[in-house]
């Protein structure tokens, strides 16, 4: 066959422009809605509040599904060291907190839409003037995943302060006094804080611009026997999918965006047992080119690249030392320099701090950091920059079966031959409030 | 039901004692082979080569798969950025160095078996003397997890020098000059490496003795399709298996153990689409104690456990410092010390290297060093060492979805209320050789 037959054939284009359609659809739907709101305080008429799904609930659902009865799944948990009346009390801990929210939004007059995170779709979005995230960190991030409405609120309310951080939330004491909060809201007692996201474009090829949803931990049997129907000829066609220019992919990065091997798709023809796609440490090869500089070939644990709010969260964990390393690095360092001065505990912590707090910036900060994981160097690759501030990051993939995921949640094929623009847009802030303690 | 007949009824005893004695099956067979050359040098009758599968067999296979033509092949990689012509090239030169192998061994009288990786299975290991890995070092992990006897050599030839390390090979020359290896070898001009390896005991609830071989990236369409008939019963009753008694893995770790999250068996009900089970930051949960030590919670990217071998690869990464770090710590130092002496490249170079060198340890040492990748601090969870040295550790799964991983290659289940006790031991060994360059 021809050239030209060949890469229609292959092609998946159209799925990718519906897509397209769809995510601005709400931008523009939202914009009708919620422009008002702009000027004024915080007075949605329509309030979605979307909860988290507890571990209770998980594990009901999941052993519904091999048809066992509650008591089986008491003994069930019990052997499995859990505590089926512990994972009941969270529950019931998370679901008083969301109804506390709910009468407290209903006594203001405000219409509220209870959605489970499982329901939670574009819908959704477009009915709502704002929505609250009853949850962790978690909820809030696949929240803010199909928000796309810079003047949209979002706020975070954590729904089990005592287990979770949350620290996109709200402070934790509003949890049990939401009126409290929504007094403050609606009188303007607070600030909005835009939280900078990141948008990505894609080019070239082995790359397939259909997101691929990793916040749903639950589906229905049927979709789940829908997804076994896709065949290997349309993991193919997507694989060699070619894009002549840049497409704005159809999601934000509020976290990070990481961009690393799975291995996966090598064994998706194989079988669907956990264990034979776990291969955390297979390496990722790409290029690199931070700000418009020359490309760089890197081999390593994956790349991330993350905004203000995610250099608090994974990046963090990514780039910081505890104590052990730093004392050593510089009791190292102070034999080589010849000297004999003490070095005190309480010295290597405030070094250690010192270096980890440079890790973090803010939120409405427009530029991001990239860290490369766990480098790999050896006579091939070289590592001069580890990590560092840039405003536009180009990644080059030369992966096998690599994946670029959106805040843990959202992920894209990234294979051989596809090219990722990581960078930050105005229009893609997150609408949140920042409320004093 | 009884709780009795509940356990009865979710477990899989049965399949974990034939595998048990599976194992302990080639360790009585290996040695009726072989225990005479413990003493002398290496004088195989009977040698079996293990060829690594090369990128263009996979992708050929991988294509085969969907009915394209070697022409449609050739511009599928094209698309792809990848050369077919180059492919090919790297796919002759390790089959030339294959044959180089093979001749030499015949030539010596050697009775030679080929067997593709794919193929390599215990009957090969019973058969053979001495086993050699002709790849990489991915090749020879996988040689070496089916070898239990202590007594039976093995050895890898690097067979794309130019493009692998080859850390666990012979010197890259012996791969064009593989007869003066063999000569070397007869006359005893060598010495035996012993590479200490670790083992697992697995005992509580949670867990499922039946490994899954991750190694083989291919698999024919039938045991695709079988994989697709497990049930959701099925892995019910593995992750809730429980076992009384510590029960010691058909399995040895050359390089290393990893322990973490995999978030796939909450979707593998649901597809088995690549993207799906990648979530590589989902923290695992778990409890450690080193040496029999105090037990210490734990949140983290993971848990490695390494040997001296295992200690120049994953591990390594996992720990080392980067210069631009080492850098930042001593300015940060030097400033609270209030010192104002130079800081010069050359010193950062050398602190890196130094702290570097400590990661690193000998293959024969009887030690591991565990790490704890990307440790999160909370106000939950402490950190107190990222690393160290052990001669034991044991580690208790809170996680829900986790698995453990031996080189890379085997995957066990590791969920909530299983205990694994990671371990050395003389008896596995691993003998290698040490030829000189």
């Amino acid at each position: 066959m021809t050239y030209r037959a060949f890469i229609n054939f292959l092609c998946l284009g159209n799925r990718a422009v519906t897509i397209l359609n769809r995510s601005s659809g709400h931008i523009q739907m939202g914009i009708r809605n919620i422009a008002s709101q702009a000027e004024s305080g915080f007075n949605p008429a329509k309030v979605a509040v979307v909860t988290k799904m507890t571990r209770y609930e998980f594990e009901q659902q999941r052993y519904r599904f091999s048809e066992l009865s509650e008591e089986d799944l008491k003994q069930l948990l019990a052997l499995k060291g859990s505590s089926y009346l512990g994972l009941l009390e969270r529950h019931n801990i998370h679901t008083r907190n969301v109804e506390h929210i709910v009468e407290s939004l209903q006594k203001e007059g405000m219409e509220v839409r209870v959605v489970k995170r499982g329901q939670y779709d574009e819908e959704t979005v477009r009915w709502a003037d704002a929505i609250i995230s009853a949850g962790g960190d978690g909820t809030m991030l696949l929240v803010a995943s199909k928000v796309f409405n810079k003047d949209q609120p979002v706020l975070g309310v954590n729904t089990d302060p005592e287990r979770s951080e949350g620290h996109l939330c709200l402070p934790v004491r509003y949890t049990h006094a939401f009126p409290e909060a929504l007094q403050k809201l609606r009188r303007g007692q607070f600030r909005w804080q835009w939280r900078q996201r990141i948008r990505l474009h894609l080019e070239g090829t082995g790359i397939n611009p259909t997101p691929v949803d990793l916040h749903e931990q639950q589906l229905s049997l049927e979709q789940h026997n829908q997804a076994h129907r896709i065949t290997l000829m349309e993991a193919q066609r997507s694989e060699a999918c070619s894009l002549s220019k840049p497409y704005l992919l159809p999601v934000r990065g509020l976290n990070e965006i990481f961009i690393g091997e799975s291995l996966s798709s090598r064994v998706k023809y194989k079988s669907f047992k956990p264990h034979l796609t776990l291969s955390l440490h297979r390496a990722s090869y790409y290029e690199i080119s931070v700000d418009d500089g020359p490309w760089e070939k890197q081999k390593s644990s994956g790349l991330s690249i993350c905004t203000g709010t995610g250099s608090k969260a994974w990046s963090y964990n990514i780039n910081k030392l505890v104590e052990q390393a730093v004392g050593e690095v510089l009791r190292i360092g102070k034999a080589q320099m010849g000297l004999d001065i003490p070095l005190s505990q309480e010295l290597v912590e405030k070094v250690t701090d010192e270096y980890n707090k440079s890790l973090v910036f803010g939120p409405e900060e427009g530029r991001m950091i990239f860290s490369i994981r766990e480098p790999i160097v050896n006579r091939v690759f070289s590592s001069s920059r580890q990590r560092g501030f840039a405003n536009r990051v180009c990644v080059r993939s030369r992966c096998w079966d690599a994946c670029m995921v959106v805040d843990g949640g959202t992920s894209f094929e990234f294979n051989d031959g596809a090219i990722a623009t990581i960078t930050m847009n105005e229009e893609d802030q997150l609408r949140t409030v920042l409320l004093e303690n």
